[in-house]
């Protein structure tokens, strides 16, 4: 009997050559078809919500996969963890209707990226956040978020290669808050362009760093073009947080 | 001229065996003193607060190391940061008294121990909590931590091999609270017995579990007997807060 397993998926992305498969190195997605395989016997494809890029993390990325089987969502849950490696982990596995597909179907996104901002490298965040020396101004940073609201044209916020039909995206949420001693840049969308969040923080950063001042970051956003904009934030500090269906 | 610097020292102990020298591999102290040796040529030895175990972190452990150098203590802060690992950084260095002793000085010292309550086990905090599945009792865990406060004998809480003339320690803080989806026993004392904050989560861990209940806690604590108590817990839930002089 076919079946459709919805998975949500947590994974540090230090290891992995980011979520699709890559014939290069390990992959998350690779390692979950390995996984799937030891237990089904069938080479499955998994479907994600969206492919996250080397070294980024995921609290809870979404995927989901068919497959004959008669092995139960809790099956898959206790069978995928024992197989997985340690820096992968499935946190929820379940059967949903065979028509449901985990990119096409997403809603919504959210999206997390924590910067450390200390005088001092962190050792035991060292893979999980962007560290920056020189201070940040929070109201700066909570300001230039704010333009980040709202259905626009993102094509300034779009990393290079990999161009779409639209630029447009609808974002709905995105501030900037301390927590734990990091700066955490929180955003939602129905969907993201290649390196947007990347490229949102980077020029956060920028904003922060008053090397840019808000008009003109707003001015970067309204151009419509890459070029204008400051670096892409490195991946590290990037948290796939959620995905909503 | 001869100086002592006191350094604070943020670590991820996951590659370490532990804080202390050894012959069989890599240490926090030993990677420290290779730094020191790099910028100085001098071969100083440093001296901890204390030991921490092999797979135990740090997110302010102290020491101090004499030297004849005309370096400043915000000289060794960059130069110390450049040249050691990753996964090992120092927080602050600062010019002390030449009789400064950072174990013998320490007036008291913090540890946290986070516990991951939860049926999935995690893939990004995997080195940095112990995971239990079974579901704990917060307030158990939290009427037991209170056993510990104050000054008495910690006998049933001190790992073997390693026996102090006196198991008298005064504990002036220990408590469990949850933050960011764990459990967090954060526990300060005068001074600590070999392996007792590990042993202290492993009782805490069973008075949640329910397999013991509080005042079965009790008795093991005052029977003065390490047979009595429950296995030690993991040495990657553990960290070294901060230690006070």
């Amino acid at each position: 009997m076919e079946k459709n397993f919805k998975l949500v998926v947590e994974y540090d992305g230090t290891a992995y050559l980011g979520w699709q498969v890559q014939k290069t190195g390990p992959t998350v997605q690779g390692e979950l078809e390995k996984a799937i395989f030891a237990m089904t016997r069938q080479e499955v494809r998994i479907t994600g919500s969206g492919r996250t890029d080397t070294g980024v993390h995921a609290l809870g990325q979404a995927a989901n996969f068919r497959c004959e089987t008669r092995l139960t969502a809790r099956a898959f849950l206790g069978g995928l963890n024992s197989l997985l490696p340690p820096d992968i982990a499935v946190k929820d596995v379940c059967e949903v209707p065979l028509g449901f597909h985990a990119r096409r179907d997403a809603r919504s996104k959210t999206y997390e990226y924590r910067i450390a901002n200390a005088p001092v490298r962190p050792a035991l965040l060292r893979n999980f956040c962007w560290h920056i020396k020189s201070p940040l101004s929070l109201a700066s940073m909570q300001k230039t978020a704010e333009l980040f609201l709202g259905e626009q044209d993102f094509k300034s916020m779009e990393g290079a290669g990999s161009p779409r039909q639209s630029t447009v995206r609808r974002v709905s949420r995105s501030e900037v808050a301390p927590r734990d001693g990091l700066l955490v840049f929180t955003v939602s969308a129905s969907g993201f362009l290649h390196h947007m969040v990347r490229n949102m923080a980077g020029l956060l950063a920028a904003a922060g760093r008053k090397t840019l001042s808000v008009e003109q970051a707003a001015a970067v956003l309204s151009a419509r073009d890459r070029n204008l904009a400051p670096a892409t934030a490195p991946a590290q500090g990037l948290f796939l947080v959620e995905v909503i269906y």
